[in-house]
């Protein structure tokens, strides 16, 4: 079981398996409710917690980011290659991401769970385990959420994560200018390559990258940190650097042209797992990475973590955008993409 | 179809009954976001809407209050008694309610839905117009949410209510003081007669409680009248007079105790459909109505649409909770309501 190896615990308890239906929901949220306090720890920011009609969360920039994100059983994971904890840590490192692509520092998620009462409790307490663990290491608070029954082998888990800009404005995807570099904090590839890798039943290859694939590492603190260096868009790349870049383009009626050269070291990364072309391929169009995509004005000192792979254009005959050293790159992208 | 007379519209367009496979995602969400943006018109305080890796609202008082609620088809609703409209506007109304039991306005929403491909695009469309409509009637943004597929029978919708205080503090449960009034904004039983009339299978008997239960409607306003007055203690009732007012009880250490001569003409109210018994037994045990249930200082004038329904007592042998004329009220109170 690929997914227990990430030290979950399911099924390791003592005595029989207990299921959601052995519980009624007073006991599921006796259970539930106390791990997200004593991970969390201290937060500051939540004026009230769970149990009331709803919570209360400080704005102090005097406004809130918010967004939501679901994943599916089935679609979004399979239980053969993740864990309870790999999907609460996922579910929640999505959700921050689309906060930190703001320019946002996140502050707040609720959670939901609807899941078939056959479900075993020990998974809805590993994930809310993992779940707790995310946000207290990103200083996040847990301000409530629902749990609901649903019919055989439904399990969805929901997130909605809230943000504070500090004062800010929000860091949108539609303001790159030409003459802008092009960076990137966090790593490209890993995602998808330990997915390919997955499905190809040799996790051994790079275990690293499959770590990555079940629990992603977006660089939340980097997104506040472009903000104050004057980031002027950004997203979190969660559908592939060129596809997740072209709509940095479109939104700006400019051409993001990503360099291969500042790329050479990501692919060589992946390169002994995947082969060279793979390896590529996963570079310039793997998703679910959650790192952190964006454009400066050209002479900013970048926040040390963002590196640049690129440079804003003007928009060409071929429109707005994504290049790679100068050729437009629709879909299969990758090819051109030779260093 | 008792649910299509609800005017939902589903399977009165022309042609094949287009579903949710024939269409990929950005093809559903450009017929979806509009719909929210032409249904909410001017929501001053949307700072940024949908579109982007997350949307942004202002949050005028400093803080936001957050809450979230889901709907399980088969569990929470049948399609043969509530059609896609009735279920949009529920779900919005639920949340709203929870966010105004704080004693805040409702400023936001967003709205997932997780579906089995071969549902109906017309249900969505109309479920996406009755979410547009119950926000844009409480002066409420539509911030943006998440579609996901799923397998087959699964369709399941969650709303997450963000709301403002406008500077006060949030009205909790366990502010209830002896001596205090005990007060009901809102209508009383009627969803859960409108439930046994569908059960039975005679919804004519009284339309306008099958409608309260279809589209429950939440005095949200006086959540806030409520705060300003110096309501003590709040909640929506969501699971029945008595159990929520044993929640408020306990909460606070005190007794509710309900006086049954304000009651009587709720009773009367839905007496000719259900009869007497029946008719006690909603008003006090009906749960998802939604209605405000308050408790205030004994000098306070109350707001507007909020009426005395009993009096805080101190805790005596049998500890905190609910009583109803006096007499402690578990599970069958009902049996003690006699006017």
């Amino acid at each position: 079981m690929a997914g227990r190896e990430g030290g979950d615990g399911v099924g390791e308890a003592d005595g029989p398996t207990r299921r959601l239906s052995d519980l009624d929901e007073d006991e599921l949220l006796a259970q539930v409710v106390p791990r997200f306090a004593a991970a969390s720890g201290p937060t500051p920011l939540m004026l009230l917690g769970p149990g009331d009609d709803a919570a209360v969360l400080a704005a102090p920039g005097g406004s809130v980011v918010a967004t939501t994100d679901t994943m599916v059983r089935g679609r979004d994971w399979r239980d053969d290659w993740s864990g309870p904890g790999d999907v609460g840590a996922k579910v929640v490192a999505q959700n921050l991401a689309d906060v930190a692509a703001m320019g946002a520092r996140p502050t707040g998620i609720l959670v939901t769970l609807v899941a078939d009462p056959g479900t075993e409790v020990a998974w809805v307490l590993a994930f809310t385990d993992a779940v707790a663990r995310a946000c207290a290491d990103a200083g996040v608070a847990v301000l409530g959420g629902d749990l609901s029954s649903a019919g055989p082998g439904t399990l969805t888990v929901s997130v909605t994560a809230l943000g504070d800009l500090e004062g800010r404005d929000p860091v949108r995807r539609s303001g790159a200018r030409p003459g802008d570099v092009v960076a990137v904090a966090g790593t490209l590839g890993l995602s998808d390559a330990g997915w390919r890798l997955l499905r190809e039943g040799r996790p051994e290859a790079d275990p690293e990258a499959v770590a990555v694939h079940r629990r992603p590492r977006p660089p939340l603190t980097l997104g506040p940190a472009a903000a104050v260096a004057g980031a002027t868009a950004m997203l979190d790349v969660s559908d592939g650097l060129l596809r997740d870049g072209g709509r940095i383009g479109r939104a700006g009626g400019v051409v993001l042209d990503l360099d291969p050269a500042p790329l050479a070291g990501d692919v060589a990364r992946l390169a002994p797992a995947l082969g060279e072309q793979d390896a590529r391929r996963a570079v310039v169009e793997g998703g679910e990475e959650h790192s952190l995509l964006a454009t400066f004005p050209t002479d900013t000192t970048l926040p040390e973590g963002f590196r640049t792979i690129g440079r804003v254009r003007p928009a060409g005959v071929d429109g707005p955008g994504v290049t790679v050293a100068g050729v437009h790159a629709h879909g299969g992208g990758w090819d051109h993409f030779r260093p």
